[in-house]
């Protein structure tokens, strides 16, 4: 089917299909200016988006439209968890070229649907708009946090304990695994691919750190656990010293890895897009929370180092050795 | 200057340098997961947006980064005007080609700015990203009203006057000179360029009619009288009855239209991107409306028609002609 046997708002009302999950706190959604919602209440927060585009492009055959609308909507939930906040409502601006299939664009928002009603999000509104020939996505996400629960990035303490809500490394595998156009076949493989293309949210995780009381900073892993630690060193003026046969990494990474002949605990600093948690804890309340964690989970909250004093940021790997790292951090501009 | 000379954060630093017009209501803006804010007393709102981009374009030679910026957050405030609520916040996600000059996109953030601060805005963050090609921008902007006086399109009641805030077909001609290449040289068409390429949103408009408990629908025009009207039309299952010849048109556009050949009503009626708003109010309350707006914004609030029962949308013309208006709606995917 051809986008223009149904035109901009037959496409709009196809796609809008179960987009409310809690209509109870929403006035006006798809439909009017902009949308309405209660953050809070007597309140009434209104959100509204625009795509201003010419011409835009996408890797449309390298993915399937479920995954590129889930992952879209995950990233920004990722942000919100590392907030401490509850997601509330998404916001979606598509700008698409004529040639591109319905049924691709409905998996796409399927696929934000599909996470989205996993985590009580409405998809509220957006803009859709056309596009000479490449496919654009933006994803904007309201949420809401309690003044004293909300989790900074600039509020890390020397002697905090450096915490870490899953796995590193996994999606770095599954990107390695796509780029070089290997099989996925095996089990070890479709983990480490799904760890990509699949990255689940931590929102549960970051609330859950967030009523401890106990979390200083925290910040979710996008572009590497040193990147995005270091962001954390960075914006609170302190160090941190990492031990790198702590950091948690999944057996089927460390296979890949002696397969590659790569090492993992650098595979799991450099890597990106996990999209789990680091937080930094008060120490005396950092077992505790460990406990009360893999209790709630059944999964582990991983001590991996210590917040120190100073600018320095090292690791000790497993050898022994211990390095100096460079928080360089992802630039797309550099890059 | 070349952007990898100053990487992302190098950017980021440049253009956020002006962005917090009213500090006193945000905790967390550009440089944290999401940007936090207070939406209303003991409440924390969260917005965060995410642009994923793959190749992007835009016509970067026909427009000054100024301009471009302006009018890309413009078109937003409009929204907001609509829905009678007070602008707050907005977030700016940008993808930005290795090739495009700084100083361009610094523009582009100026136009941003100087717009923003004129209604007590804040740009709080957004995203940043690279681009093969192309630049894309999406702005989101987050606003609020209070529940009572939110102004909607499904709520016109046959007998309401329809009344606009301002002159229609100016954007439209404006755009005519820029797409033919024609001069741009007299007062004329000095205003009517303006009028495309800076549009006002009437953001003060939208919360005197909000404020004035009279208005029972309201829609800004983006694509259209006709196209704008019809929206609240079908949303509220109405019809209209227009008077052609009270349809305001500025002497700049009348000048315009006698040059080319054309009628000005029919310029109005289908022009776009004219930002003003339309509002149906109760009839009793119509002309002591129009008489209080003319007195604040010296300026008048026009009266155009009315809303009628049924779904008919007609005109009548100067020359005393009837025609019914097909609402076709700008759409994107068909056009």
């Amino acid at each position: 089917m051809k986008l223009k046997e149904i035109g901009e708002f037959g496409f709009i009302r196809r796609v809008s299909r179960g987009c409310l999950v809690r209509p109870e706190r929403v006035l006006r959604s798809i439909g009017d200016d902009a949308a309405a919602f209660r953050p809070g209440p007597n309140e009434i927060g209104l959100v509204t988006t625009d795509l201003l585009v010419e011409r835009v492009h996408f890797l449309r055959n390298a993915t399937t439209g479920f995954n590129l609308g889930y992952k879209s909507l995950a990233v920004n939930l990722s942000d919100i968890a590392a907030m401490g906040g509850i997601a509330r409502e998404a916001f979606v601006s598509i700008a698409i070229p004529e040639d591109c299939p319905v049924e691709f664009l409905e998996d796409v928002y399927r696929g934000m649907r599909s996470l989205a009603a996993r985590h009580d999000v409405n998809i509220l509104g957006g803009d859709t708009t056309g596009s000479k020939v490449d496919l654009v996505i933006n994803v904007a996400v309201y949420g809401s946090v309690e003044e004293t629960r909300m989790l900074c990035r600039n509020t890390a303490r020397a002697g905090d304990v450096v915490l870490v809500t899953g796995n590193l490394g996994d999606s770095r595998a599954g990107c390695h695994l796509i780029i070089n156009d290997l099989p996925v076949e095996d089990d070890d493989r479709k983990h480490l691919f799904k760890a990509h293309i699949l990255p689940e949210p931590h929102l549960e995780e970051g609330r859950f750190l967030a009523e401890s009381g106990s979390v200083h900073a925290a910040i979710d892993v996008s572009d590497g656990l040193s990147s995005d630690l270091g962001h954390i060193l960075t914006e609170s003026g302190v160090g941190a010293f990492l031990d790198g046969a702590a950091i948690p990494v999944s057996g089927e990474l460390r296979r890949f890895c002696e397969s590659q002949g790569e090492d993992p605990v650098r595979y799991a600093l450099a890597g990106g897009e996990d999209y789990v948690l680091i937080a930094t804890a008060a120490p005396d309340h950092a077992d505790d929370l460990s406990h009360r964690f893999e209790k709630y989970f059944q999964r582990p909250l991983t001590p991996i180092g210590k917040i120190t004093s100073g600018d320095s940021f090292c690791v000790r790997f497993p050898d022994g050795r211990e390095e100096i790292v460079k928080p360089a951090g992802w630039d797309h501009f550099k890059q």
